[in-house]
């Protein structure tokens, strides 16, 4: 029900913990792991000529993350319009489930020529009963 | 006046645009140079046990960065107090300075047991005339 | 007995494929996890204050990796010397078996000064039984 | 002639120094500006529907990249067949002229869907000057 891997050695930076720039990628983990929990493959999405451009995200930490920690993203969708998605993240670790950070992405459907468009029907009628408002 | 660099191979994605994560890094590239101009070197601040910790980040991405585009990085800082900095980020492609994202950080004073610290005061004292309020 | 991992889309270039570089990070991944399956952490490792600096690697790439691509990294310790490591890999799709990549590094036992030291021999002693020549 | 930058913050890792992970990414950016130096263009040969699939590659690593360094990449064409390329690259840090890592990297042109090809003629033509032997 989330996303679990491991801090890489090379997410590490020189003040010894994972770099921020990581919980970005996590974020897409958590993003694509629900996805497809949902029984939605964002592979499949793409076939469709359908891709999630990234409109905004934010972060904020509240720990740090150490090379070798399982850590966890949670994932949920919400806000779900046909123009408009927003996924919410909470990143922990799993050993101790201390919250490291909480995140949000804002996505638009775009289509090859990167233009938006509208999110497919079919793809927001199974979405529709996923989202959880916060 | 700003931090300059090209659109790394391995930083575009299979959309065929640079991948989202990198603005992070990219602000930290900006992030540095604009303490570089400042006299103020990021080794130095690290040399005396401080580090700036990221607290927050956020970004609005406006449009998409190619493979080998020159890309600009204009940073301010937007506020300054003992135990919190902000920046703002600006980055545009330098051929036709189209804006590409607009994002902030805010950092947390922190010693080597990672542990939060006031600002060292001839840091703040140095930084104080530097602040560019939006 | 190996590390299992899926393709990120951060991973993926505008080749549509897993960047080449990636693949650097992997083998490190299987390293890690070989250490970890023979009962040794590699954090523990670096908690007696050595490091297994990186000293040469090689790749020969035979097919590409695409995104959400389940990936397996078999690894074996092929060279063992009190100086002196070699790890040998082998990089494939989970869902076809393809052999994605063979690679190699080489590695050297190192302080906290970054001067090469004789690999403790307690691990040494643990080691030598897992050693499989080529 | 040579491609210069400087290490970045997220390429640092626990041990602190540049992860060893991107001198793979390094060799690009100084095959990049090769290719550029010659009058040759890598988005230019792309659009032409070429690419330079990575066969292989390897890197011996010398001394170590910290934070901010500013480093150089030389890079040279040491081999060039109509369907096999070879570059060889040192990499150096600029202010001590320091070397840190000798690689090289072996080249395919691959059509977009992935197939080997010769390699245009009218490059070949011109990259058969630009041929270095080791």
């Amino acid at each position: 029900m989330a996303a679990r891997f491991r801090v890489r050695y090379a997410e590490t930076d020189k003040m010894g913990i994972a770099h921020h720039s990581n919980y970005v990628i996590w974020m897409e983990l958590g993003r694509v792991e629900w996805l497809k929990e949902q029984g939605l493959d964002y592979r499949q999405l793409e076939s469709e000529g359908v891709a999630l451009a990234v409109a905004a995200i934010d972060l904020q930490y509240r720990a740090s993350a150490f090379f070798d920690d399982e850590l966890e993203v949670k994932t949920i969708l919400s806000e779900l319009k046909s123009r408009r998605l927003r996924f919410d993240y909470q990143i922990a670790r799993v050993s101790d489930q201390t919250l490291l950070a909480l995140g949000s992405s804002i996505h638009i459907p775009t289509n090859e020529q990167n233009q938006a468009v509208r999110f497919p029907a079919h793809w927001l009628d199974e979405l529709a009963t996923k989202v959880t408002r916060g």
